[in-house]
């Protein structure tokens, strides 16, 4: 793009399209887009989200890492002079990887090769030769279970139905094959299969693994299971074409320890008017242990802690009681949500609104909001036009994120910041969610819709 | 993120957010709809611009690389099985950088330190031995005539007022700092400067510094001119604070040789009802030399493409004539959009709309339509509900991309596709302007988004 003088000329008598803010101006209006300005031009969410993922990446439930992150959070949070900094003790899912698993294409004639792959999350260890078998290619749950024990015992079940590029969210698409990776292997196992791959649940072609949590009933065998890379994927698929006698062999080390104790860290500016009166907003901590957990969910921790910044930084004193939840243990357990909830129950504290980022610090697009009472995301829209000029347009009905869920069972109205979500299952869940994913202006601009949704609920209501 | 058990029962009862498509149903919908499944599931664009920008990376104008671009650009669209493949010959302007610049902060006292430089297109050479001098820091040209020749001959200026961060638009920002790019050195040279340093035109915080055209009026002496990377031109700033004796030496080998022959090319699928009609889709095939040239414009040039092949794999026969066109020269000249203008007007050939992308292939969101005539983009807004699904809702006025804005003047109806611009220009005129930068997914929505539009319009006028 090139900005001739031409260009400025043509732009001087025709463009309107950047004029900036287009809200109308409004006393209501000009405080969300000091939000908006503040987060832009002077935002720490950037650089605490480089700390918090260079000094503690890999934070998965049971971690020594997810225990720093624990420490770095309490510690960031004593820094900003909050009324109140505190934790919650929770008892986490402890599954550990051990030493480097690897996955075998082991043709009928000539020689192995290594098939890019990554254990799952819940997996169990291989015997210490490793699991070997033929491949049995499937591409859902359906066609396993028509194929029988016969037909799957003894084997290796590869389960390689991808996404649908074809859907335009991205989420749909995740929704629609993580079956196999949630509930494929234990399916297998109780096919008396001796090991479970998957394709990786991205839309990308590329030889990185994506990891994610698949459960195992206590009464099936804990097999070991795997995700291979897309292309990985593909080429065993074509291998299976030409060789269906081939053999592949895992060897995975992953062991299921004893729950651990994590935390959740809470901080809070306690309401003017309101003070037993929450508006919650909150990100979760942990992260796969292969991942620097960048945009999953190092993003919506810095964030929510941004939210409290700028309210600071604009002077502003809520009315109810401004909460920040940083929630451990969201992607193999939900423990710290669950605990969250249980504790909020019993506070007597009345949860007016909890709203989670987890969707990677994209540029905002709008929020979904969930009620159990009605339709929140249709009062929320009258507040649309404030949102718009900053690139926020759907408020849209949703079932909430997965932290704040318990608490919209529980009556509260929750909602979730709608990110662009392109991107985001390139990353997931894989040693590409890295900080440079993550854009510092599309993260700010996120942190200021927060706020200012929140800022919105608290002076009138939704 | 974590989809579990729980989240995909709280989707089922509440989550309506991700229906797909929520077009109302409608032929006309059908077909926009078919148009986007079929790039997002098919599309070529990102395969395409693989192939463009790791063959022919730094096509300026009077290149070989842009050359071997033109000649690339042709094959493919001779393998496309179009009705008509012709090149334009274009004289364009012949800038070369020569062997690597260097900028050197020469403190008063101690040891020489590289300032992390690119010359600015258009730059002059400095003397064999390096233009040195004290420097004079400016935060804009009136303060810098405020100064007066007294002050700045013999001097190097540097202007280093930085791109405003808190307007959401980062075009607004770039626009509101380009002055001291384009104009800076030449103001600084008619005041007696020996050189010139203008800080990146950025929001990025990193050592990458941004090139672009910088222009003397030919009375005006060319002086050597240099744009910092951000960090680089913070140090020199920080430096002058406490050394404002300090001397900066610029090397620069810049020619500006005699104009190149130069090429847009072309690609048509004939009209069936009206082939003297034109439709126009395009980018820009040239970059600047330092850039691969990923975002800008190669993905640009792969979209304009990827419309003709959605067309044909959709089985859609135009009804006016379906014109692609690669503009050669638009970083630093406009010649390829000015001799396209010329001999469109004497063609007798009528455009009915002209359509450019180079907004770095970001997921859409809209476009900005202009006309000499009236309000395109109000009467373009009916088929916002159409592309909703597809997350593209803004349809703005606007004053067209540099590229189509020639026939603007000529009073053809002309609009640019709009993407997500917080990343633009981070990477805008670097060594930052590369693939990876782009998503496929994006790149594919934008180009099905182009295509929409132009079946559209070419079904229905605008």
């Amino acid at each position: 793009m090139r900005l001739s003088r031409f260009f400025a000329w043509l732009a001087l008598v025709s463009s309107t399209a950047l004029a900036q803010p287009a809200t109308p101006a409004s006393p209501q209006a000009d405080t969300v887009n000091r939000f908006f300005a503040e987060a832009l031009a002077r935002g720490q969410a950037y650089d605490q989200l480089r700390a918090l993922v260079s000094q503690n990446p890999g934070r998965l439930s049971g971690s020594k890492s997810l225990e720093r992150a624990v420490v770095w959070s309490e510690r960031l949070l004593r820094s900003m002079r909050l009324d109140r900094i505190y934790k919650q003790e929770v008892m986490v899912p402890h599954w550990s990887r051990g030493s480097r698993e690897s996955v075998r294409l082991l043709p009928s004639r000539g020689t192995a090769t290594t098939l890019t792959a990554t254990a799952l999350g819940g997996s169990g260890a291989s015997p210490a030769t490793g699991a070997i078998g033929e491949v049995i290619e499937v591409r859902s749950l359906d066609e396993l279970a028509s194929l029988g024990r016969e037909r799957i015992a003894g084997k290796i079940v590869f389960f390689n139905r991808p996404l649908d590029p074809a859907l335009y969210h991205p989420g749909l698409a995740y929704v629609g094959a993580a079956d196999q990776r949630n509930r494929g292997p234990a399916a297998a196992a109780d096919l008396g299969a001796i090991g479970a791959l998957t394709r990786s649940l991205t839309h990308a072609k590329d030889d990185i693994p994506h990891t994610g949590n698949t459960r195992f009933p206590p009464a099936t065998p804990r097999i070991p299971a795997a995700a291979l890379s897309t292309l990985a994927a593909d080429r065993l698929s074509t291998a299976l074409t030409s060789d269906p006698s081939l053999q592949v062999e895992i060897k995975i080390h992953a062991q299921t320890l004893p729950d651990a104790l994590s935390h959740n860290v809470i901080g809070e500016i306690r309401g003017s008017e309101f003070p037993d009166e929450i508006i919650l907003v909150g990100g979760h901590l942990d992260s796969w242990d292969i991942a620097p957990g960048a945009p999953d969910d190092g993003a919506g921790v810095v964030q929510s802690i941004e939210v409290l910044r700028l309210f600071q930084a604009l002077g502003i004193k809520p009315r109810h009681t401004l909460r920040c939840v940083l929630f451990t243990n969201e992607e193999n357990g939900l423990a710290g949500a669950t605990a969250y909830a249980v504790a909020a129950k019993a506070s007597g504290q009345r949860h007016l609104f909890a709203i989670e980022s987890d969707g990677g610090g994209f540029a905002p697009r709008g929020f979904d909001l969930g009620s159990t009472q009605g339709d929140a995301h249709l009062r929320a829209q009258r507040w649309q036009p404030l949102f718009a000029p900053w690139g926020l347009t759907e408020f849209r009905k949703g079932g909430a994120g997965a932290d704040v869920a318990p608490l919209m069972i529980q009556g509260v109205t929750v909602a979730e910041i709608v990110s662009d979500s392109q991107r985001y299952f390139d990353y997931h869940h894989s040693a590409r969610d890295t900080l440079d994913q993550v854009n510092p202006r599309e993260l700010h601009l996120g942190a200021a819709a927060l706020a200012a949704l929140v800022w919105l609920v608290d002076t009138e209501g939704l």
